[in-house]
This record gives structure tokens, sequence and C-alpha cells, in this order.
């Protein structure tokens, strides 16, 4: 593919089929083909370009957006695209815009929470585009606490329509996405009154703009919010501001699958149960968990090639200077997040099972699993977002000054990718949800309740609460029993502590808010275990080709171990390790490192990143770094002239003393 | 001061005297007046408005730069600034220009480097700044790595010059500030080579541009090096790319004060010590000290108003709802990082002694110290920094969703802080410079050798070895006692565990090599206690004013409470402390958060930055946030038009279905 490959040394030493992982990665070689094909299609087409996203102003950036999202319908038309080819083609496209949550959230809440009559008028009109929609819930007053919304939908039974007004500044809708210039349409989530009763929150289909002139339809104010973190970044999105003035809509364009308005104003549940909401959470979630794994993946796959690039300290008789990626330090800190970035990726991988499975469960009435199901969501979204959010700034530091460059790619992509942390639920507000649900399972153990899914293994409390390890040697942490007794030992203890510390408040509620830094941390235990029981159910599978289990084994290893090690203090405090044992792992994890060394650039290409994608010189496929850094320089506006704009006014004057009568 | 005031209930419980912790907090009555002076100055002037950073290009932003950078000079002259308040005026107008460079890195290191002679000529210069000079070492291959510099400066006996050469890409220069559009001059760090003979790295004064028409001289090459990480941020300095072709300077532009060139291409020594040049590197790290605290106490204070004014769920009959900043995981993620800033602000005014301290020593030809003084502030810049640009995100974080907007003032400061971590030093290679002082430090433990300063714990290794905590009630935890002898037997019981394994190696260096993500650890563990003991230092001594003494206490236990929650493993495993004992410092840590609660806005006040400084809506001083998000929301510019700009292109042709002959 490309001409010289400075990293073919590198390449030439890896001990497994990369081609063979890819399609591991991918998850099947189905995935692997579309994506494979998708990448490559906006790779290779120029009105895809990226590059000079940093220099645009505001209105040049968003104009350029407008015109990719049209560009990339025009071709998932004509190419007769599937809906997967479709979404893989707008994921490649690598820049948020109004089409994400016209996809994402509008689409999927109608779906969700509408009736089969709304489907077919909504969906129908919204498939095609004819309608473009957000998903407008959050206010300025108002966005974890959805139920404190205090947008009004008054019913006028008059009329037969709702009224839907912001009675406050801080009713003002605040943060949706595709809403501040763009959207046509929006699911307006507002507090349902009828006859002076509030009826909490729900949703409903409200026209913003005319499909004639596209401005904003009577009694609707509407504005993008600003400027947000980084450079082009989140800024490519008119997240916006909406309020009403009475906006009268008719009442057919209530959300109306689980509870109902009936045109004599009563407030009726329909017989489908309100636990179907849950699923639309549930699939959200599972996108953000396997949109982690991508982008952690694509930071670490930069930081690892550029360190097998990057040479510093160490030469000897005027060779070469040592490869950073050979420094140990460097390793203890990349290798734990390449790792993680397979491991996120192949627990993503099973919540797109957990939530097919869920759903089959729900259409069959069965909602037991439920609970446990959607604690294991949040508690996943709260637990890879923010891995992964820390671990794409390790990477930029990883990478020295030039990291701190957007050429680099990194600046970019975490500001960009730094908001997964907050939007479907602040990422410590849902390990308190987690937290919740432990501490309810914890007050069950021993009642015979069966506990099953992800709480399965407290079945064994009894064993898990006086157990000892058993390793004895740093070869033992490599087999998956003893790390997940460790793994399991811990995250039981912990909530059972919190449990036995809230029983002492004067009252559970009291004490779960006392408590709720150590509920908090009992979260991340359950969550970190749930991951590494997945990473450890993935390589008993099957697994084809050359050289794939050990590589996975040795990563899934580092995962669970570099974690062990951050958590130490955990693990000890709870008796389930003990120092000596706790040693013997660190030992291990640096044997892991030196096994995944010369094979950790064929890991990260079996990510199968193009350069388009992956955006960052420094992580360019070919290791080319240097002139490609010093030819990108020379691209900035501040080089379009020899002599800056500025210097006769400001500069010469200071240099010449004359600044007294100088205009500033 | 402002109309309303949102926050003055948190301010009335405040159960200290705010006036008179400013007084701490800036260091002395005097530093406090300058700094309030100042910064009143900056925030009135209109000149120095800084609230459209955000949506400037690259151009305009360096442009109006260049114009603050010389309304500042032209304000400091015609107000005959003293040199302190001419710092700390550019430290308000609070955007990084050329100026930073000039005079914070070329001046010294002409001052530390250069003769008697060269001060006269170009620090005369440099002080009315006729010449504009910045710091050019770092090259496109070499940062970390100063001695592996590739520029060269060959003497030429025949005409008494050195010519500087660039002989490969990757001896460009790269990185320094202020280099690429405005410097006039430079010291160059370069290859001394004198017959063929290869002396090594040394600085020469260079001059760049022409002070006639700014054009750069015959043979050189600049340029700008590109965007940076964030909006404004970075972006207004011009980090350059600089190329030499056989550029010829006068021998006299060499910095001789520590060796020498003679007319006959003598390389000779003079009787000034080589230490010498350690000064200049302290001096600089105590700074980026003292600036982390700034940092970090601005989003903690943006943060801390801002959770007093954020109210989300838990509102009783109608009630107003909770205060963010009640909920006890908002307070442990948020309060141990106004202890650090705190901490910060005291072990930088501690560096500021130590600088005077060994400055004097160095005059009177003693060396002692300058090891351990080097190990110190390397390791305490290290530490500080990493701490503060995770903290800057963690407040970010606490602040939700809005937090994300560039109007909370956090991206930018993030990304404008961020490359701390790396600039002078990366904080890693910091890490194992400490960590290769404390493994000497070790390894003469018993040699009788007199053990000082930051190390003088290590004198009482027989004891730290093998002592255990006496520590029996969270009370216990208070008392700066038992504090210290855990961290101190932390610290050291780490550093001989890592001798220890090195000594089982093949041979040191091999050992250190494979160790030296241990060793960073231990560093940071030796570090954590320098600040720790300087916190305690200071509140043990002479605090007047009403409560100021509880409040810091309180920080201090905070500060060392919550690390040792956070490296729990380490204390543990060394067998510093019981896990009952971590319980107790666990529970203590909670109740002095409950202690810092009322206090904490009155504790951000204390650092008494305006509103300018702080930049930022969610930590406006009134608390008036709602509104004044609102008001700016609209300025972006993308709401200068209700239907955006690429609607006629982009948008309406896709909503009709018309996308097929559209222009894309
Ligand atoms: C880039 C971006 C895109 C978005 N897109 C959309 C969109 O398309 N549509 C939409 O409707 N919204 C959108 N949002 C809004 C987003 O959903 C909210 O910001 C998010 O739900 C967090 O709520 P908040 O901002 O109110 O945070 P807050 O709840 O105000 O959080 C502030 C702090 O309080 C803490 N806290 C809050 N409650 C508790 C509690 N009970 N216990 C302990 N701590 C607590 C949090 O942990 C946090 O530290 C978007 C936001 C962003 C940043
Ligand atoms: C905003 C900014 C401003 C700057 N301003 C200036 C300026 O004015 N003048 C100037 O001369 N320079 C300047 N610099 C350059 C700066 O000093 C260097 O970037 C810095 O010294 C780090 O060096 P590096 O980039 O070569 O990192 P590298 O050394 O390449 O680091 C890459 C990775 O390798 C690791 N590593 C390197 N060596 C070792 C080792 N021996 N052991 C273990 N790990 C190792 C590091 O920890 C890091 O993770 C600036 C940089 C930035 C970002
Ligand atoms: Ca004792």
């Amino acid at each position: 593919m490309e001409e010289v490959d400075h990293l073919a040394h590198e390449r030439n030493k890896a001990q497994f089929d990369v081609e063979a992982m890819k399609i591991v990665w991918a998850g099947s070689r189905h995935a692997f083909e579309v994506s494979d094909r998708m990448s490559r299609l906006v790779a290779s087409d120029p009105a895809f370009r990226k590059d000079n996203r940093a220099t645009l102003s505001r209105k040049e950036l968003f104009k350029n957006t407008l015109r990719k999202a049209a560009y990339a319908w025009k071709r998932i038309v004509e190419l007769r695209l599937s809906e997967e080819e479709a979404s893989k083609l707008r994921f490649f496209v690598d820049e948020p815009a109004y089409t994400d949550l016209h996809w994402g959230m509008f689409i999927p809440a109608i779906k969700g929470q509408g009736t089969d009559e709304q489907h077919q008028k909504w969906l129908t009109l919204a498939y095609k585009m004819q309608i473009i929609g957000c998903y407008a819930q959050t206010e300025l007053g108002h966005g974890s606490n959805v139920q404190g919304l205090e947008t009004t939908a008054t019913f006028d039974p008059k009329s037969d329509e709702f009224i839907i007004h912001s009675p406050t500044l801080t009713s003002s809708k605040w943060w949706p996405g595709g809403l501040g210039k763009v959207s046509t349409h929006a699911v307006v989530y507002a507090r349902l009154i009828i006859d002076g009763r509030d009826h909490g929150v729900h949703g409903f289909i409200v026209q913003l703009r005319s499909l004639d002139d596209h401005l904003p339809l009577p009694g609707i104010t509407i504005g993008d919010i600003g400027m947000k973190f980084g450079n082009g970044a989140y800024n490519t999105m008119d997240n916006g501001v909406l309020q009403f003035n009475h906006v009268r809509i008719p009442r057919n364009q209530m959300l109306m699958r689980v509870s109902q308005v009936t045109r004599e104003g009563k407030y009726v549940q329909s017989d489908v149960p309100r636990q179907l909401v849950y699923g639309t959470m549930v699939y959200v979630r599972q996108t953000i968990v396997s949109d982690a794994s991508c982008a952690l993946s694509r930071a670490v796959c930069v930081a690892v090639r550029y360190s097998a690039v990057r040479r510093q300290f160490g030469s000897q008789d005027g060779g070469p200077e040592t490869q950073v990626i050979d420094y140990k330090t460097q390793q203890s800190r990349l290798f734990p997040l390449l790792a993680s970035a397979y491991a996120f990726r192949f627990v993503g991988e099973w919540l797109k099972w957990l939530y097919m499975d869920v759903t089959k469960r729900l259409q069959a009435n069965e909602f037991s699993t439920l609970p446990e199901v959607h604690a294991c969501t949040a508690g996943l979204k709260s637990l890879t977002t923010t891995a992964t959010a820390d671990g794409i700034e390790e990477c930029r530091k990883l990478c020295g000054g030039h990291g701190y460059l957007c050429s680099s790619g990194l600046p970019e992509l975490f500001a960009v990718y730094v908001p997964a942390c907050t939007y479907e639920g602040d990422n410590t507000v849902l390990l308190l949800q987690v937290a919740r649900f432990l501490m309810k399972t914890v007050s069950q153990l021993g009642s015979g309740k069966q506990l099953v899914g992800t709480t399965a293994y407290m079945q064994r409390a009894e064993h898990l609460m006086q157990c000892t390890s058993d390793v004895r040697s740093a070869e033992d942490w490599l087999k998956p029993s003893f790390i997940l007794e460790a793994f399991e030992a811990r995250a039981l203890r912990l909530a059972v502590a919190c449990a036995k510390n809230i029983s002492k408040a004067p009252n559970p509620e009291e004490g779960f808010s006392q408590l709720s830094a150590d509920l908090a941390e009992a979260a991340v235990a359950h969550c970190q275990l749930i991951v590494v029981s997945k990473f450890i159910d993935k390589i008993q599978g099957d697994i084809d080709g050359m050289g794939l289990k050990e590589q996975l084994q040795a990563l899934c290893g580092i995962y669970a171990l570099s974690l062990l090690h951050k958590h130490l203090g955990e693990f000890l405090s709870t008796g389930c390790i003990t120092p000596k044992q706790a040693a013997l792992a660190n030992e291990k994890l640096r044997s892991l490192y030196a096994k995944v060394r010369p094979n950790a650039v064929a890991l990260v290409d079996a990510f199968n990143y193009t350069d388009h994608f992956l955006g960052s010189i420094l992580g360019r496929y070919d290791g080319n770094v240097y002139p490609k850094l010093y030819e990108e320089a020379w691209k900035d506006p501040l080089n379009d002239s020899v002599v800056p704009d500025g210097y006769h006014e400001y500069v010469r004057p200071l240099l010449k003393q004359q600044l007294r009568t100088a205009k500033l």
C-alpha cells in the first residue's frame, strides 16, 4: 500500500496472524468486510477530507459539516447501502453532525415510545430524511434529573391540542445536538398537564422549523449554544437552545405507546409495560460502550506506532537511540490501554448480545432480568467512557511534545470524545444507580432469590466472603480462576462492607448518601469484574488463527493485573490477596509487557484503521512521521506570510520604542 | 461589588476570616496588594478583553495577542511598573505570548549562562525589548534527550565565527515559543564543533530576523508549527520551526560563562562551576509549581462556586433541589482538589525560598545540596503539573454538561495548561531522575553520610523500616506526626524495595530499567511526602486570622488522607498501616469534608480572582449563572443568521430529496 514502511521491522516481529485478528476485532468476517469497505470508501473520497478542520472558523466548519452530511446521504442513497453499511459510513466520516441525533436518538425514541400509527407516519418521513429530528430533553436547569424538567405540555380539550411552553429561563431546552440550526422536528420532553394536574415527563413530537423556508415556527426561539471544547471536535454540531411560547401541537403527537391522553383528556396507561422504555436506554448505552473501544483503540494505535518510531536516549557508540516503546514506564502506561481497548471491544460485543436477549424477553413480557441489565449497561457505560477519556489523554502525553499538536489527532480526539462521560447519564450518577442495585442485591443474599447474569457470582457469597487466594507463583496469575476469584471477592466484599455501614446509619437513605463515595467504588469494582469476566469468556471460546489466543491471553492478563495494581488497596484491605501475591502479580505483569512488546504494532494494525480515520501524522501506517509533520506545519494560516499580520502595528513600534504614539 | 449575590448565603456560612486568608494565600500582604492591584488593572481595561477568544480564527487570534502584548508593555512603561508588578500584570493578561519566553527563558538563559560582557550587551537590549528573544532548544527529533540535539555550531578560526547549521530534517528546531513569527533573536542550543571535535551542546545567541523589516536573515527558514490543543488556548503562541543553512555568528555570541572558545579555537572551562547552570533550572521549575497552584485553584474556584449554584434532584415538597456540592461523591472528587490547590501553593512558596537558599550557596561555592534540590524541584514539577492537569479536567466534569462549553472557561484552561506536563522536562522522565537520586541515597544509607533537606527523613531508616502506625481512632489521623510517619515509612519502604530488586538484576542499569515503573511510583511517594510535610510546616507556623488555622488543618488532612486513600495499596503492602487504620482514615476524611463544606465558597474566594481572570460564567463571583450562559450563547457566529449558511446548498436539497442534482 505505502511505498516506505518505517514500521516493517516491527510488523515482521509479530507472532500472530494479523489478518485473523482483524476478524476477531471486528466481531465477524461480515462485520470486518463492511467496516473495511466503508472506511476505504470514505478515505478515498476527497469530499470527506478532514485534515483542515483545526483552522476553519466556526461558520466554515459548520457549513462544511452540512455539506459532508448531505454528501454522505447522497452516497448512501446512490449506492443503496444497507442500514448497517450506512451507519458504518457515517461512523468513518468521523464528524459529529445532526445526523447522529436523527438516526441515533430521534428515530429510536419514536420507535421505542411511539404507537404503530406514529411509527407509520413519522418513521416513514424520518427514514427518508424528509424531516430531520433531534432529541430535546435536557434544559438549562436540568440534565441528570429528568423528572425535574420544567417545560410544560398542557392539554387543551377545546382544540384537542397540547400547548408546549417554557415557563422559565431555566426551562429552555439546552444541549440537544442538531437543534441549533438544522432540525425540523424534535422529540421534546415536557411535563404533561391535564386539567391542572401534573402527570410527569412525557415525550412529544414537535415541528420546530418550516419545511419551506427553515424559519422557526411561530412561538419558537432557537439558537446555537456556542463553542465547546476543542477546535473542530464537537463544534461541527449545532447543540441548541430552544424556547416555546405557547406552541400548539395536535394531541396525536404525544408519544403514546405506554401512556395515552384521550380526546376527553383522560390519562390512561396502555397495556404495553412501561419497562419497554428501558430497551432504548440499553440500546443507546450499548452503542456508547462500543464507541468507547473505537475511540480508545484509535488513540492507542497512534501512541503505539509513534512510540515505535520515536527514539530518545540510549544510543550506544553512535547507533540509533532506544525506541521509546522499549522503556518500561512507557509500556506500563501504554499496554494497559491497549488491553483495555480489546477488553471494551469484547464487552461491547457481549452487550450487543445482551440487548438482543433483553429485547426478546421484553417481547415475551419477561421483565425479571431488566434491573440487572439496566445496572450492567449503566455501569459499563460509566466505566468504559471514563477509562477511554483518560486513556486518550494518556496516549497524547505518551507522544511527548508532538502529541500536543492538532496534527497528532489526539487533542481533537480527546475533545470530541470526552462529553461521553457526561451525556446519556453523568458517570457518577450512573455509578450510584449501579450501587443502589448492588445494595438491593446484597440485601437479598441468603433469601434464596436466584441471582442471574452479572450478579450470579454473588450467589457464592459465603465462599467469596472468606476465601483467600491460592496464588503461589507469578505464573498462577495467568489462570482465569485465580483472577476471577480475586475480582469477585473484592467486588462482593466492598459491596457487603458498604451495606453493613449503611445499616449503621439512622436510615438507609441517609446511610446511602453518607457512603456514596465508597458506594461508587464498589460499583466500579463490580463493573471491572464484568469486563474481566467477559474477556475471559472470550479467550475461553473458539478463536482461530495462528497465535491469536496467546496474544489475547496476554492482553487479558494485562487488563486484569493492571487493574489489580491500580486498585491494590481494595484487594488488600478486603483480604482478597496478600502483599506477597500482589508482588507476584506485578512480576507477571512485567513479563506480560515483554510478551506483548514485539506484537504491539501488529496488535494495533488489527484495528484496521485507515490513515484517514486515524487523522494523525504520528499514527501513520507507514511511520513516516517527521517529513509529514514538517510538511503539515507550513499549512497553518499564520504561515501565509513571512511577516505576520500585526507586525507593523504591534511589534515594530515596540522594538523601536515607539509605543507611546501607537494605536493599540 | 455585584448587585445580586446568589452565593451570599454560602459566604455567610464561612467560619473564618476570608480577608486574612487572602493574605495567607498570596504569601504576604505586599504580594496580595500587588496581585490585587494588577488583576484589577487588567480586568478593568477593555483592551484586555478575552471573552471572544474561542471564535477568532488563528490569524485574528494571533494578531490580537500581538496587540495585547504591546499594549501591556506600553502600560508597564507608562505606569513605571516594577519587575514584580510587570510580571503579575502579564500573568493576569492570561494569554500565552512571545513575552513569556522572552522574560521567562531568553533572559534567564543569558543571565545564567552568559558572561558579564554578554549581560552588558544583550540584557540591556532585552530589558527594553529592543530585541525579542526565544529559547530554541528542542528539535523535531530531540526533546527530552538534550544531549542528542543535532544542530551544529562549527568554529571557523579564519573568520572567528561559528557556523550554525541544521544538517538533517530532524535537526530543525521545533516548538520554541515566540519563534514562529515574532522573535528577533534566540538562544540556540547546538553541538559545538572545533576542528572536527564535538564538545557537546552549548548555547548561542543568534539573530534570526532583521530589525528593519522583520524578514528572516539569510540562511534562516522559520515558520509556525501549526494548531495545538484547544481553541484559543496556546494558539496565541507562535511555537516555531527553524532551520539554519550555514549561518555565521561572531564567536562572542556563544554563551561563555562556563566554557569558552578562544580566538585560537581552544575549548577551555572557566573557573565558574558548571553546577551554576542548575540554578536556572531550579528557578524555572519553581515558577512552574507556583503556576500549577494558580491553574488548579482557578479550576477549583469555578467548580466550587458552580456546585453551590447548581441544584439537581432531591427536592422535597416542591422546595429547592439539593445543591450538587452537598453530594458526597461531588465532595470526594472536589475537596481533595481544593486541598491540593492550597498544598501546591505552600510548597511553591517553600520552593521560592529553596531557590534563594541554593543561589546563596552556589555563590559561596557550596554545591552539596544541589543534587537534593535538583531532584526535589524536578519531582515537584512532575507531581504538581500532573495533578493539576488531571484536576482541571475533573473540575470540568464536576460541572456536568455545562462544563463542556467554552464559556465555562474550563476546556480552554485545560488545553492551555496541559503542556506543562511535557515541557521543561517530560513528567515521566523527571520522575525517573528523582528515582535515580533516591536509589543513590538509599545506597548510601548506613554509610554515615549526613542526609539533608527533603531526604533527612531517610536518616531514620531503621525506625521507618519497621515501625507500625499507632493510629487508634479516626481523630488520631489529624495528628501531623501520625501522618508524617505513615508517608515517610511508605516512601522509604518503596524506595528500599526497589533498591533490593535492582540488586537482583545482572547489573544496576538493567535492574533500573526493568523496575522503572516501580521506581516512578517510589518517586511519586517521595514527592507527595514533601508536599504533605511542607503543608504541615505551614500550619504549624504562625497563622493569624480568625479560624484560618482550623480551615488549613482540615485541608491539610484532606490532602494527606485522600492521597492515602488513593495509594492505599502502597501503604498496606508495605505494612505502614493496617486495613483497620485505613478505614479510620476514610472515616476522618468524610468528617473533614463535612467540616470544609460550609467554608468551601469562602475558601475559593480567598484566591481573590477577578471574574476577568476566571473567564468563566459558571465561576462568576455573583453566581448569576443561567441568565449569563443564555446571553453568551447568542454571541456565537452561528447565531448571526437564523437560517444557517449552507442551508440552501446542503439541507434543503436533502429534505426535498433533490440531492442527486445538488453540487456537494
Ligand atoms: C456534547 C453534549 C451533547 C449533548 N446532547 C444532548 C442531546 O442531544 N439531547 C439532550 O437532551 N441532552 C444532551 N446533552 C445533555 C446531557 O444529557 C446532560 O449534560 C447530562 O445528562 C448531564 O446532566 P447535567 O449537565 O445536568 O449535569 P449535572 O447533573 O448538573 O451534574 C453536575 C454535577 O453534579 C453531580 N450530580 C448530579 N446529580 C447527582 C446526584 N444525584 N448524586 C451525586 N452527584 C450528582 C454530577 O455527578 C456532576 O458532577 C448533551 C450534553 C453534552 C455535553
Ligand atoms: C506547548 C509547548 C511549548 C514548548 N516550548 C518550548 C520552547 O520554548 N523551547 C524549547 O526548546 N522547547 C519547547 N518545547 C518542547 C518541550 O520542551 C519538549 O516537548 C519536551 O522536552 C518533551 O520532549 P519530547 O517532546 O521530545 O518528548 P519525548 O522524549 O519524545 O517523549 C515521548 C515519550 O517517551 C518517553 N520517554 C522519553 N525518554 C524516556 C526515558 N529515558 N525513559 C522513559 N521514558 C522516556 C516520555 O515519557 C514520553 O512518554 C515546548 C513543548 C510544548 C508542548
Ligand atoms: Ca509505632
